[in-house]
């Protein structure tokens, strides 16, 4: 079966960046340990204007495993603690063309 | 020099998949051709309620070849007859996370 995408844009509030980078350490440590975790690429935008200042894209064996890895109540844990005005848009992709 | 990373989310209206991919062709066939352009990966939501449908992700040589290729009188041509109701947000990027 082929892998499945995770992409998640984050806005980041103006001046905020080291408080999102922190956060999204926070998830990356603890996706990176589960089961079907392939890998993962951080992009920061070169523009500081963009919408999307921060783009994370993960890749995982099957969406069964990346939604068990969602349960985990850790990851309720560290979206609770996150900034309030982060705003972040997670979903699960398939690659229809290249 | 790094290459750089254009990721463009789309907000798809419902029931407009066929004609956003319609869009994106055009789009696709035009920076396909431009200097600099390296690769292109489409990703389709597996939910139909993720807030982005489609996501296009593009590697190119540089930011300049890049930059170069939007100013081109053709891509204004394809942006100004798209939907109404599509939005699409493209930003350049650099990987800072692997």
């Amino acid at each position: 079966m082929a892998n499945v995408i995770v992409i998640n844009p984050f806005e980041v509030p103006k001046g905020k960046e080291k408080e999102a980078l922190a956060i999204w350490e926070k998830f990356a440590d603890y996706f990176c340990k589960q089961p079907g975790y392939v890998s993962t690429r951080l992009h920061r935008a070169v523009n500081p204007d963009a919408r999307f200042h921060l783009v994370s894209i993960s890749e995982w064996a099957s969406a069964e495993q990346f939604g068990a890895a969602l349960q985990n109540p850790q990851v309720k844990a560290i979206a609770d603690a996150t900034m309030e005005d982060l705003r972040f848009y997670p979903s699960l992709y398939e690659v229809i063309r290249t």
